[in-house]
């Protein structure tokens, strides 16, 4: 049942992903506009709105958009972000600067877990500003939550497509899941060829041969043999051979003591 | 003591993310290359390598990098991937292909784990192929663990810089700590007595003399490499080799061919 519950995990992830919005809010550069549409696609997110947009449509748009025109096609130009919120159940803006009034900030990690969580109750929000004055209090004040990427104090002006990228990046890891540490993703393509390690009678094989040739070549003196062999199976210890790479591992020694 | 505390833990930071080199291969657009060196100065990162640019400096670099214009006046200019990786401890490459020669992919969050883990050892270095080819299999084979970000199955064409900023970012959150979420876990063993790896042009050198070694003994045909010296790369890639086994190892060489 195993690759069942992938799948339904993954459909799952896929219908959180359907639900968010990436609202853009006054942008200035249809190059942003682009770039968020193939962000957001990269991630598998898909629900673009553009509120009163500098320039949109726009060549230099597309052509920063590459294979995700789809996505700037279907685009919802509205004039306010309210309209662009209409029917949302949570909405988290991104924020770069302090505020008067400021709610506790998230963290871009906490924020899309609170998105996801939102997102089962309906749509929900990602609000980005202009690239220069950011999001008005206004605007802020139509939002649940702000959100603030840390950055180095010297600089934060990231750019808008480059924040966008971040947060979908967290929002793609929250929905399809976080793979374990250590452990190979479940969200990452498995390769159908895995080389076949080597057993242990073949690695002791290796081991035998390896200490036999040194003895030959005169490196390891079996009077004194310090501490050479340990030493080399704690190296190949940790590298888990595989089948293949005893036997060109073998394959060289021999040619080095079979040539003498 | 708490604000002293944190004094330290973000200075430690800091010289965390000085030992980060960036390192972009081959890059075709210089507008990527600019707005490498905004993403990286938005998370603290400065010491950017760029291998055989196709265009630098560049206009476009420059309008792109928007304020970290200094970022890229000390960018380091190289004709080898050899070059920028020369002295660094621990080597990760971003790769969205699959290889024949697959090793274990980590996730962006792994990897700037031991990106972190391996910085108290002295510099280490994460590098982006081409916008269009990626990393050459040499490329990667210099390399000590690729690194792939989760994408959509449907479109996994990441932009450069954007790339650049997912990792910058997870950089920064592991080497100052994520705020609100437990500590980042360390990936390398803790003990009294951690054996000093081997650095990049020791491996090199390691390599070097195994390829020599046996084409002398007969059982490399230059002419016909098959793929045995990847094959070997990738095993001690991922046994990452240590100062003292490097030099096991080019002893047993030695002791083969120096007594024929």
């Amino acid at each position: 049942m195993k690759a069942a519950e992938t799948v339904d995990s993954n459909m799952n992830g896929q219908l959180t992903l359907d639900r968010v919005r990436i609202v853009l809010s006054r942008t200035s550069h249809p190059g942003n506009i682009g770039a968020t549409a193939r962000a957001m696609k990269t991630m598998g997110l898909s629900r673009l709105w553009l509120v009163a947009p500098a320039s949109f449509p726009d060549p230099v748009a597309d052509a920063r958009a590459s294979g995700a025109g789809d996505v700037l096609a279907g685009a919802q130009v509205v004039a306010t972000l309210e309209e662009a919120l209409a029917g949302t159940v949570f909405v988290a803006a991104l924020s770069a600067r302090r505020r008067e009034l400021s709610l506790p900030r998230l963290q871009p990690r906490d924020a899309v877990s609170e998105l996801v969580a939102w997102s089962e109750k309906g749509d929900v929000a990602l609000v980005f500003g202009n690239e220069a004055s950011g999001l008005t209090n206004a605007e802020l004040g139509l939002c649940s939550r702000p959100v603030t990427i840390p950055t180095s104090p010297d600089y934060s002006s990231l750019n808008l497509a480059a924040a966008v990228q971040v947060l979908c990046y967290e929002l793609r890891l929250a929905a399809l899941g976080s793979p374990g540490r250590g452990a190979e993703s479940a969200v990452l393509p498995q390769g159908s060829h895995v080389p076949a390690p080597a057993t242990h009678d073949e690695v002791e094989g290796f081991y035998a041969h390896l200490e036999t040739a040194i003895i030959a070549s005169g490196f390891l003196d079996p009077e004194n043999p310090r501490r050479l062999l340990p030493r080399m199976r704690r190296l190949f210890g940790r590298a888990r051979l595989e089948k293949e790479e005893v036997a060109i591992l073998r394959g060289i020694l021999a040619s080095f003591i079979d040539n003498k």
